[in-house]
């Protein structure tokens, strides 16, 4: 059994776009706040706490895939169902599953990694290796 | 050969998140912008008139998988490198490369089709078969 | 007493810029939903039913002003308490406070309209008058 | 005569909500990314590295007016005309017009400061004294 950890979500008129569907781009919104909300939920502190202890600022994407199954419009409320599919040794498969009570609306698989800032550099990152303890806790 | 259209865009400030980069949502944003772009410049109208003409309300995703290699901060000017990269019966495949001057920035491939509204429906699509016409234009 | 609607929002980690507080842009997003449960909580139909039975197809802004006073991050929970400061003839005025437990967070005054389609248009909008059945249902 | 900067922006389908007009959020959006090009334009660093050299991360905003003139859609290219219009100890307003040709579609001013960050808070800003020689370089 895998940890699952579910995440709603009202879809507004503005997320909306003119043919009166979630404009895609939302949804990886959702996503990303649902990716996050799974690590809090399994204890995992906040990301300005770990870039003190543990040098990580963030679990940013190296590889998405998704579907779009069904539709969505406003007033619609959604399901997104978080799980981590598959541990590797410097990355990790989260995936996504959004319901609309017991429709499909879309899936995503995302390969992610624990990131720490590259050596004198503003912007770069680098996959760090996942802490043991951060992996127990999501387990 | 295929029709490559070449669309640029400005990274912004609030297009980053605290760890300084580019949040990926926002790719998904400027890929949709540089997928209408291609259209345009192709000569295919506006989805307000195709939706007159054709019934075409727009060309939503039905599945996206995207490789993100490096990342791009505020102040960066990106290219978004479109084509077709295959043409099926009711669905096509759009490819994206999104550079940094010579720097491959992140890829992207999507299928999508072209719309129109299913009968009664205020929210419901349903595939079209591609017109030829538009086809043509963007071969 | 006039009626007030408190809707909640978590702020989330792409909400934030690289200075790690809330861009800006993105209160107005909030505030706009809560725009929008407003008159749902009040018991007014979605738009797109507006739409068919009065015209409404929405209520989009004429002046807004908003005063920042605390900043916010994420991992806050956010409240945003909505009322009707003032109804016009073809105009009204939507107050929202937003808070942080006991802080106050933003304040924002935004005068909107009732509007529907300008006949022949596209996009082209009028303001209508304020159906009585709607602002009984808000008073 | 004070410093003008323009700033062009093409609005796109997925900028536009159900009513199929510009959901008003992108606006300020836009504002933000013209408001720091007009600093740009007038020589003044990214805020990457005014944070190193005074402090500077940034210009958040106080305080928000802005006036709604004519909708705006996908397909329309807006020019956004910045200014300072005003110059304060520890604060400076910033004016904006947005036009689509010789059409006003809508106008903002801001108050915004300098900010830095707050000793030993990760994410508490305060208000800077404006350096005189980024006000210069503005003028």
């Amino acid at each position: 059994m895998v940890k699952e950890v579910v995440y709603s979500q009202h879809v507004e008129f503005g997320d909306c776009d003119p043919a009166r569907i979630v404009w895609f781009p939302n949804f990886f919104r959702w996503i990303d706040a649902a990716s996050r909300h799974f690590f809090l939920q399994c204890g995992v502190p906040p990301w300005h706490e770990t870039e003190q202890t543990l040098g990580i600022i963030g679990t940013p994407l190296v590889d998405t895939h998704a579907k779009f199954i069904r539709t969505a419009s406003y007033g619609d409320l959604l399901q997104i169902h978080t799980t981590v599919a598959e541990w590797r040794g410097k990355s990790f498969v989260q995936r996504y599953r959004v319901t609309r009570r017991d429709e499909l609306i879309m899936e995503c698989d995302e390969v992610r990694i624990f990131a720490g800032r590259r050596d004198g550099e503003a912007t770069g990152i680098r996959a760090l290796t996942i802490p043991h303890g951060i992996r127990a806790l999501c387990e």
